[in-house]
């Protein structure tokens, strides 16, 4: 059976997430996982370096469509409360539409290399920095309240959003887009001045 | 060398935090805890279980002062808003206090034992249901709004304190007392009636 290139690399990250998420980043071997996805070690290797490569890809590709898309809601056109509660609402859909790879991520960021754990978190900073310039943006023009640090709104927020996977089940009562507005609802009450 | 039966036990709490918090609660065997701790597996296996039994006891500590704490802000006399200001502050400020057996907790809590585990959520749910109900009794008293549900407000609120291990730092130029207020007011403020 031949694949493209392209299917070999999706299903290796398909089935390491399945399995980091079954079983733990910790308790899955490689050979695992090329088991699973059905290809040599060398196959897999052709691809990431090691484990810790699959895992920081695994949220890199959500961290970078999630950046995307910020970039395009902070970009646009509108008044910053709304930009700021559409790119609040949205991060919390893509979120919860990519659950496993973010439970994944926290559960096991400690366990990357140091190397590896330096640059995902430069990754997320630079989403971090492009969200606080909203809030900073709104402070200036005297639309949000300006006694609480930009830097902590956003430590607020994605404390709450980054632990999303320990508690919201798609079974339950909420989709993620109502999570998504109660959250970003939450959030610009938050920022209103006094 | 003879010891109290308490400062064993304390002593084991207290190197299996280090240990957990340095290496990963997957990482670490027994016979290193015991071995740091300086008594023998047999010591060990009078207070404790198992390694899920050391990990449930230092979150279930934590978990225990902090509820008598809540009890006690909660129970109090006072505005409900000046109550749930408190409570949010005070519960930040011992989560930071207590900042590696949170950290270890939410990093490990997936590899406990279903029973464990189950025992833990349900020991968290009572602390959540007594904050809740702080906010259902601002809502029924038109102090806090009632758009949003006081369980979403609750799943909003923790996210940010249980996210506290992966950003605060001691190092850093807030203490804890101050995280715990500027959480404690973005809280309040996103709760105000619109």
């Amino acid at each position: 059976m031949t694949h493209d290139k392209e299917p070999v690399r999706q299903r290796l990250i398909g089935e390491a997430t399945r399995l980091f998420a079954d079983r733990g980043f910790e308790s899955t071997s490689v050979q695992e996982i090329v088991a699973a996805a059905g290809v040599t070690k060398g196959a897999m290797y052709h691809y990431f370096d090691s484990k810790d490569d699959l895992l920081h890809e695994i949220y890199g590709r959500v961290l970078r469509m999630q950046m995307e898309r910020l970039t395009l809601l902070a970009d646009g056109p509108g008044p910053v409360a709304e930009r700021l509660h559409a790119a609040a609402a949205d991060v919390v859909l893509t979120t919860v539409e990519n659950l496993d790879d973010s439970k994944i991520f926290f559960r096991s960021m400690h366990l990357l290399a140091p190397d590896t754990r330096k640059s995902v978190r430069a990754e997320r900073r630079r989403y971090h920095e492009r969200f606080r310039d909203l809030v900073t943006e709104g402070q200036r023009e005297g639309v949000f309240r300006a006694d609480t640090p930009a830097e902590m709104v956003v430590d607020f927020f994605f404390g709450s959003v980054h632990h999303l996977g320990t508690w919201y089940s798609a079974e339950g009562a909420l989709s993620g887009a109502e999570v998504g507005e109660h959250f970003a609802d939450l959030l610009l009450t938050s920022l209103r001045p006094k």
